[in-house]
């Protein structure tokens, strides 16, 4: 890992995505969302994916815009289409969108289409969050796993969060996708020679296997908790997409390098709740300041040091590396980035 | 199991809840949900409930009345309380509220306080699916799984649902707790002499076991998918009891003989999403279809006869029942029915 300023790589991303023909305020925008991402310690969805969009806006799978038309609306929600944008301020401009609402009527719902790989769902949900709002978002992406009694990729990885205001400890922030391990995991087993734990994958065949080249001779990934994870996937690609109007499933390639003449498909769902329109938020903070207490206090399980919240692992990683102004970034990563400038 | 005739077990049900104080269209309407869940085969929320909402009847720890009042709202929201009623007809109550605000707004909330066990909650999500909306439906309870990294019980087992409508598929309605298995399942295993799989249990000193004996002396159940089905845990301790004024975790005991003069203070959360105010609603269930179609498609695993959507199995087992007039009762479940009467 290189330890490099904070500020400088994220200038450097922006202006990467300049070149590509994005705006600067939408370029800014998003090297500031990865970069948020990246000193969370959330690696995978951070500055490791800046080559993967700058592929797909040279492609013209992802168009160089960030902005949303509402195809429909009510006061309370929103159907949008991002025109095959880039994913990231698309899903900014929705989540601003749903958070107006939910400031007029309590509630605010957006589902995005005609939008592509939008980082970390957690960020979305997390500005509800620092509106003192509850906030949940959820995006299909392209068919990865299998469903329960399947053998082939059927379903995307349809990323999941939630995030709660929680006062001192800031926010309780969940931001999961519905396979139990995830594909760079595996291949950096490989590397390592490493068993991959049960119930990560199956082989070409169908078989479960313990075996990391077995996973990269045509393996697929497993849903977490088996047909739990299996459901949650299909209730996001209803609300992401089937709601939305994207593409659905094997259709949602986020990331084939030219889609279609109108850029990528991926669907997002976006949702604040406004605590203060039913409750005293103060009341709702110090009960949730409570919960989260009550169960840090747990016993602990041998081997265990510390029961954590949500996200709060990541946030004490943001802190530090806020409190420095450096950030670790992958060599290999930076050495893309810097290929790119 | 014998097989009795539906129509005379469900009266028979709500005859033994009017003898517990319960007006008889309330009873009527607690019977037909636990009819309802029987004849999906959900066994574990069906009639095996009947003498426990019986006890807590008799000893004060539930109220016999079935109405909310609210406490707070806006067009799209309503913050309500059951008064330490009938969880059932609670939650059937709060999810009219729900639709109707749906309708009228697009979106309805109702996030419930003083209820109590509501059965299954994919009913609720139902209801909402059977008005051509999307339905999410939660419920809190007694702390029995044990935080990542705990060694004991810390937070409810905390069901959430959600139904979609699926034009020639019926009902895609999903409805899970958050333990890897329940604690019915693992006390039959005892019975039966079965090892109990990977990652359902810790014993009594938080290590991870597959005896069932293990488990019965004083052994916690574990969230499914580990930190993942944590996590949902607390999404729904926070959206069904923090945020809707109920008792949260240790203190949401609903099957304490006497939680308080008050009765029940559990919570449940409820939403309805009207599909048709912001896309097409016959397009909507065209693409729920064509979703779920493609799933079905999916080649198979070795030793699966079939890619299940959620909600399937329930449905053919309803029909069946429906068609016949008749329904599965377990010996024992119907014994204790029959004693009571």
């Amino acid at each position: 890992m290189a330890i490099v300023d904070l500020r400088e790589i994220t200038e450097k991303v922006a202006g990467i995505f300049m070149r590509e023909g994005v705006d600067k305020e939408t370029a800014e925008l998003t090297a500031s969302v990865l970069a948020d991402t990246e000193i969370k310690g959330i690696k995978t969805h951070g500055f490791l994916r800046v080559p993967m969009y700058v592929q797909c806006l040279s492609s013209g799978g992802i168009k160089p815009n960030g902005n949303i038309d509402i195809l429909a609306e009510t006061p309370t929600m929103a159907r949008v289409s991002g025109h095959g944008g880039m994913g990231i301020p698309i899903a900014v401009n929705a989540t601003k969108l749903a958070i107006k609402k939910a400031k007029e009527t309590g509630v605010g719902i957006v589902t995005v289409c005609g939008s592509h790989h939008l980082g970390a769902t957690g960020y979305y949900a997390d500005m509800c969050a620092k509106e003192g709002m509850i906030g949940i978002c959820m995006s299909n992406g392209n068919a990865m796993i299998a469903p329960t009694g399947g053998a082939a990729p059927a379903i995307g990885n349809n990323p999941f969060s939630y995030a709660v205001p929680a006062g001192k400890y800031g926010t309780v922030l969940y931001d999961i996708a519905m396979s139990m391990g995830s594909d760079m995991k595996i291949l950096a087993m490989c590397k390592n020679g490493e068993r991959v734990p049960d119930g990560w994958f199956i082989d070409k065949n169908g078989y479960p296997s313990n075996d990391p080249e077995a996973f990269r001779d045509k393996g697929v990934l497993l849903p977490f908790g088996g047909y739990k994870g299996y459901g949650l996937a299909i209730m996001v690609e209803m609300l992401a997409a089937t709601l939305s109007g994207a593409a659905m499933t094997k259709a949602a390639s986020a990331w084939n390098k030219i889609p279609s003449e109108e850029g990528g498909n991926v669907g997002h769902f976006i949702m604040a709740i406004d605590i203060s329109k039913i409750t005293d938020p103060e009341e709702f903070t110090a009960r949730a300041e409570e919960l989260i207490k009550s169960l840090s206090e747990t016993r602990l399980a041998p081997g265990a040091d510390k029961i954590y919240y949500p996200g709060e692992k990541e946030k004490i990683n943001k802190e530090t590396s806020l409190a420095s102004g450096k950030v670790e970034v992958n060599d290999e990563v930076l050495a893309k980035i810097e290929a790119l400038l």
